[in-house]
């Protein structure tokens, strides 16, 4: 029996707890949040002890971590869990900063504990058959990504204020996402943005739509489009275009349901948001971390991967303001 | 918080007993299976512990019983609980006899207990939205229905042999869901059925594939096709053709992938079988029996619902055997 | 360069005129229409000359004849060209009574002449795919069809008088498609009709909804359904079971566009009729017949096809009418 | 009648050819083209007889002019066609170089005739309705374009080496597709590339993979991906994502057949190449230039249509050498 620290009991935290819930040998053991009405409610759920960050660091019967708090802290706790010797699993990003972020790795390296970030879409069963598509060798060499990511509606301006902008919270996946499918390292990116649906969001520095073009050393190319508004639902799908062929996730529905009459088929809305969308993936993402925390050895995304999706929405941001393609940062 | 007795801890008890795990004010408080290892496993995953069949019965804190154990003792069980004076859910069939099934309603009919039976295709959440279509008049008046339902593979011979056949084991779901969409008795039924898959099964005295239709009084016409076999997964499809349109669900798939290469494009199989396509619908169908053991007023199949698919499937039998239409018994 | 005579210049007649139009090494070289206007427009349309049938059935130069008059003169035609030793395609169906088509079909079996009927969906290039992928062998062995085909509003009752009714006029083509798929004669017909469009449609002898299930000797089934009304277009859709899978054919839409917004996604409408859905069937059956009149060996559909489904029609009607399944009139 | 020369009687003059022979009220009344066997193939399909160029611009009864000629002909052609006062059609693009096409636009202007360039995929019925769409303001404001377009095979080095390279060639139909869809001017753009298909492409100083990324002064957005191979046949796909809604023109395939099998469920091909895809945008742009012709009012792609799009050619080959986002040229 694994036992996991749960350190921020919020929207996200509840969801990590009741994926920890359903694994089998593995549970949450205590519960952080300076919320006492939240962190009440996930001793509730959990059946674990509410405790303080110090007591959960220096419990030698918690191995292993989840970081469920608002960002700024992330970076701090990730360091704290690292250097008590756990196994830390983290919300993207890190930080904001990629500087802090390296900071905050080089600990982790020192210390050599497992760091797992959140990027969840991995985990999804769409886009991992995608990935596996491709590295069964199905679309020959892939050549060409293409990532549509659409929100159903744009967060509060209060979000977006601490959220370092549509690159860093959002486009930050599809990033991700395009390191994942390809397997190499992007040298250069191009992106454009635009404030179109919310002039607030303007005003508040961020933009509500934007895209951005990633090429690697080899010469493959993706591009990303986001915007934070459908009218049809919460819109992720991916194609990945090769030698041979070309893998491509569709969007989900709520049914498959449809209506034909006067005016055409009319097929039902696609799901409404992440929370709907990327279920399975939370799930599967919790799964694979309690493995990890047992000492299995699984593929996760780690702390480089966290830091070099975050050092690509830097790039694009720059690339934004430069009007230029800019050559990204390149450890090697 | 409503107390439910489990009576039958086999694949579908378990199922429901983890649905009723995620209802909130509701818990498995009893378990009863003949099978010690299957009791103890139901008890370990619900907290609940292991009584015999009248202590259940007998006991006042429990007013909810499910009914999942073998077949034959359905019709037995439901007549204790119903006497009992405890809300039932029984799985379909009530018993492959017509004329016991009857017998048994009139003892729910007299004790006015209510019984709910497991046609749980009514809540998968597609079909369901097909029905709300209907209502809301956005097809105008249903004129014909056709319905695809066709396993992956044939269940065993000694499964058939004790099943009452391909109409009462497998298409009575689809003559309830004919039932369910026109909101009309059927009054004709004419069916055809073969032996194309395996000879084993026609020498068990059942057919592996078949069809069936059905008539209204208003002459509105229900087209069904039933095979045990295809090659690409569990087959379930309904049309539902008004005078305005036709409202379809069409299949789940496993993902939202496809490939496309030289030969086309590959779109991923088909959810396997009924427990990946009906999870939710398996949900869903628990949380309306507690919500009816809670003394909440939901639409819910009952016990006619269940004895008139029954009679369906009967008809539709004699209707192969002498090849002509039967007309219904019809109480009215 | 073969020369045909075209026998009525009504709108299929015209259809036909042009496809010989688009056939290098073919030309419609003699024109006959009672109705003076029809003839000229023809004669326009083809640069060939107006002419009697006497004079055409006379000509040595004039190998080939297209039958394309009213239903009531097809037999006379057929017989007419046949004596005359001339290559014959004649629209389905070649009469209304079974009897007279045997009559005709014994003038043109003793006469030895070729004579393709005009099912022009064998020849719909969807529909042509469904046969060879069955003949491929990548679907197994067939063990089921379904056909659903639905006129997207109902022809004038003056028409419907004329027409032999719904099984002989509309459901032809499909049982037709049922033989020309499974390759193997039906044994069985079971059939079921209602009046729900239109109460005008039963006062003149018809229905508008119908299904029908057939069965070869080897047990395979085959269910059809038909209305002669939708909301959305023309419905024409074909699937074939078989024993390592499924061969569909999906509607033909106006275009490949859909709109996805608050109410879900829109598809275009289908073709809104046979003429838009099977122009190139239409084009491609003619191309057929002038390689038949120049003498080459190609498959068609001949005046037997003709004749079996006019009786699987009959048997159709007659097991609507008694409520039972009709064993169909076997040649073997 | 309107009487139009054919200048150029290669393949794509003699789909022009045969798109004339189904208007009615125009016809080829002379064909020029220097090879001598391929002038006598138009006029044997057309009935027109062969001329020289100085004769067809000389005949008062020959209005309009289609061009369509080897590209270095086309704008000495169009000089010549207007200073006859004729109307004219020129297949794209009017000249590689952009100063050529200025000079001869102004003398297009000076004579104040009409002249048509090619851009065939505006009469697509599909890519049609998509503007169709958005002028219905049916998905809203349109604040993003999205086109996929990919060939199926390259074409030979030699033809690669005149073409002017993938943006000129290529990517100049998606440009002009933007303009046509946006209703706005293109004020930046960034463009990539890369040869990952065939070294010898890069050898002849050319790219087979290329996106490029434009912008509105509005802040609207459009993103373009090319390649020019895919296994699957030829992929031509748009997406215009509105304030309301999106509106998708999807791929065409060559039937609606799919089989579904052990593997999944594979759907037909694409339609090979251009020919097939575009065909009836080839009849429907020839309508409107003959419509045209005989002096309606219709709308067109003209020959600032022409140069825009050859100058956002200009602009991303431009930024794809510079690695920077370049700021259009703009005439207001």
């Amino acid at each position: 029996m694994v036992n996991i620290g749960l350190l921020g009991a919020g929207r996200i935290g509840m969801i990590h707890a009741a994926s920890v819930g359903g694994v089998e040998d593995a549970q949450v053991a205590a519960v952080f949040d300076p919320d006492e009405s939240a962190a009440r409610t996930a001793c509730d759920l959990t059946g674990a002890p509410s405790a303080t960050v110090p007591e959960i660091m220096a419990d030698p019967d918690v191995p292993a971590i989840i970081v469920a708090t608002p960002t700024d802290l992330h970076a701090d706790l990730v360091e704290q869990a690292s250097m008590a010797g756990k196994v830390v699993f983290c919300e993207k990003p890190i930080d904001l900063d990629a500087g802090r972020v390296r900071a905050c790795l080089k600990t982790v390296e020192r210390m050599q504990t497992r760091l797992m970030i959140g990027f969840n879409r991995r985990f999804d069963p769409s886009f991992a058959r995608v990935k596996a598509e491709i590295e069964s060798g199905s679309v020959g060499e892939v050549e060409m990504i293409q990532i549509t990511s659409r929100d159903p509606s744009p967060p509060p301006i209060d979000y977006l204020r601490r959220s370092g902008g549509i690159f860093r919270d959002m486009m930050i996946h599809d990033f991700d996402m395009v390191r994942f499918l390809f397997g190499e390292e992007i040298t250069e990116v191009s992106a454009t943005a635009s404030v179109l649906i919310d002039p607030a969001i303007g005003d508040a520095g961020d933009y509500d739509t934007a895209s951005a073009t990633l090429r690697t050393a080899s010469g493959r190319i993706a591009v990303i489009t986001n915007s934070r508004r459908t009218a049809y639902g919460y819109d992720q799908r991916i194609e990945a275009h090769g030698s041979n062929g070309m893998v491509q996730a569709d969007n989900h529905r709520t049914t498959s349901v449809s209506v034909s009459s006067t005016g055409g088929q009319i097929a039902a809305l696609l799901k409404p948001f992440f929370l709907e969308r990327y279920a399975q993936a939370y799930r599967r993402e919790i799964e694979t971390f309690c493995a990890l925390a047992a000492g299995n050895d699984v593929p996760y995304p780690d702390g480089q991967d966290g830091l070099k999706a975050l050092e690509l929405a830097d790039c694009a941001l720059l690339s934004v303001k430069e009007e230029r393609t800019v050559r990204c940062w390149n450890p090697d």
